[in-house]
């Protein structure tokens, strides 16, 4: 079974995964890609997967067959596992638990050679929404304490399967990263008594030299100090602190806005590999007052080395400002007729 | 001029380099690598870097001219710069500086194919030697407040050239990572009136399920909660918070156990890419009793996902103590008779 093991000094989880390979020769072996090859996650090949929790399909058609346009499965090699108790414990001065917890990959379509610029507003509107559904219904599991949904996209962003797909991960203990958001935030609305997305917000839509694109009831921008090129953050106008308590009838203005922010990415910087995470509040504060959910999406065009792993310090060569004028600017790739 | 921007969250700071390429196409541009090429790092080029602030040389020679076993020169396409006042300022709810500070990199050996594996224990201790001296010199500058001294070795790892070099930057501000150090062992201190550091050590010398190597005043172990497989910190068995005021006569072990480290990594992983840091107090902290100074060695075996980025969580598919037993077991690569 994993292991969740605390760093005595800063706090930080780790999950130790013992399922995978321990011996050095190991790590040279990336998982199996699908690059030309065998694909798990492609249609036809549904028992090469556990069994879906949730799929978009035709009337008429099986779970685990053919017919599907979305689909949501467990992970085969997953880093946690959803069964036995967390068994919290001590080892002299350091902390552990039992690697409980929830690991599913969404396969975002049928399509192996599918990208965001390709894919319609519909199907990303159903990705969101599967991502909704699926924390609605884990969050009934009280022994889970934050859900971290993301998406690697290429080899060098972390993907180990070329088919598109995001990954969720629902874990017993709350991250560090949402601990500090919430701590900086906290601190801010103890002060102002204002939210300080909702103020960053306010800011960016008076200056603009930040805002990639606004809709009705979302925004894009390039934070003031992003630590990658052309980061960008998707946040909702409104204040809200969790993504799953977003009402329905948002959903088509968020996909239309994130999805062409993706393929503005895709033209400006052809197609770069990329990461984006949804950062939301914990599963027992969904009703915070300073928290406001986001996604932040990362290119991958920059190394991360010594300095930064050191130091938490980044060095950006690229303003903001100039990010957002190129993306303002970009055509949104694969937008145009076919 | 670059900037030092801290995001309103989290309060992380990142330099916003504008010395470097800004549009798009650029940012796919690499810096100029020396593989096979022109390198300025070796000896003949020494009129291609700035002008040498130390060096490791023969008698006769002089500065700028070959000669020299070791060579700290400013970086010349620096981060930050090293004139000008700070500058602090606001921009609505943001806050900004200038990007002063220092930039330097330390040429480690005139044999541009040299590996940790080649360079001598007495060429591994002038390294390290010249780390101390740069950081005394430095730190009689009162603007500065902490000095961050790594390398990155491999192109995986971030490295633009070749030829066997480590960085130091030193800046205006403490980052976040350390003050998160701090805060941590500070918290520990109170509750215990002991160094986490110290006591971290302690268990480990018991428990050796973890300890790599140790001698007279040094010791190597895999930490409890390592975020990457085979990641390593080297640690002094005294306790000391500051890095730079390590007696003279330490250097000696330091050299001899932590270039053993590296051999021992290079030859159970196949030479990998990795970065290692060091973590010291900062510089107006030179005394602190819960600071404990060391370097972090990290292999670049994995790669660093949304996940990751977005909780600040790690997946580490190698338990320490399994990574420690192969570590224990490595004989030193290129340590026997040539």
């Amino acid at each position: 079974m994993p292991e969740l093991r605390k760093d005595p000094v800063i706090g930080r989880w780790v999950i130790i995964s013992t399922e995978r390979g321990k011996r050095p020769s190991d790590l040279a072996v990336e998982a199996p890609k699908c690059r030309g090859g065998f694909c798990p996650l492609c249609p036809g090949n549904e028992d090469k997967t556990p069994p879906e929790v949730f799929s978009v399909r035709e009337l008429d058609t099986l779970p685990d067959k053919p017919g599907w346009t979305l689909r949501v499965v467990p992970n085969k090699f997953p880093a946690l596992v959803g069964e036995g108790d967390l068994n919290k414990r001590g080892d002299g001065i350091y902390d552990l638990m039992n690697g409980f917890g929830v690991h599913e990959v969404i396969v975002e379509t049928p399509d192996h050679a599918a990208t965001a610029s390709t894919l319609t507003v519909e199907q990303f509107k159903n990705i969101l929404l599967s991502y909704r559904l699926r924390m609605l219904e884990l969050k009934q599991d009280k022994r889970l304490r934050y859900i971290a949904i993301f998406k690697n996209c290429g080899e060098v962003a972390g993907a180990s399967l070329e088919h598109p797909h995001s990954q969720l991960i629902a874990l017993p203990v709350v991250p560090k990263r949402p601990l500090e958001e919430m701590a900086g935030a906290q601190s801010y609305y103890t002060f102002k008594e204002r939210c300080i997305y909702c103020d960053i917000i306010r800011q960016e839509l008076l200056n603009k030299s930040r805002v990639v694109m606004e809709n009705s009831d979302f925004v894009a921008i390039e934070p003031f100090a992003p630590r990658f090129p052309f980061e960008t953050w998707v946040l909702p106008l409104e204040h809200r602190c969790s993504f799953e308590t977003t009402p329905l009838e948002k959903f088509s203005a968020l996909a239309e806005l994130f999805s062409t922010v993706l393929k503005k990415i895709n033209s400006a910087l052809s197609f770069p590999p990329y990461n984006y995470m949804l950062h939301t509040a914990p599963l027992d504060s969904s009703d915070s007052a300073y928290d406001h959910w986001h996604f932040e999406i990362i290119p991958r065009l920059t190394k991360v080395a010594g300095f930064e792993w050191g130091s938490g310090f980044y060095i950006n060569p690229t303003p903001p400002e100039d990010a957002a004028m190129y993306l303002r600017e970009a055509y949104p790739a694969g937008s145009g007729k076919p």
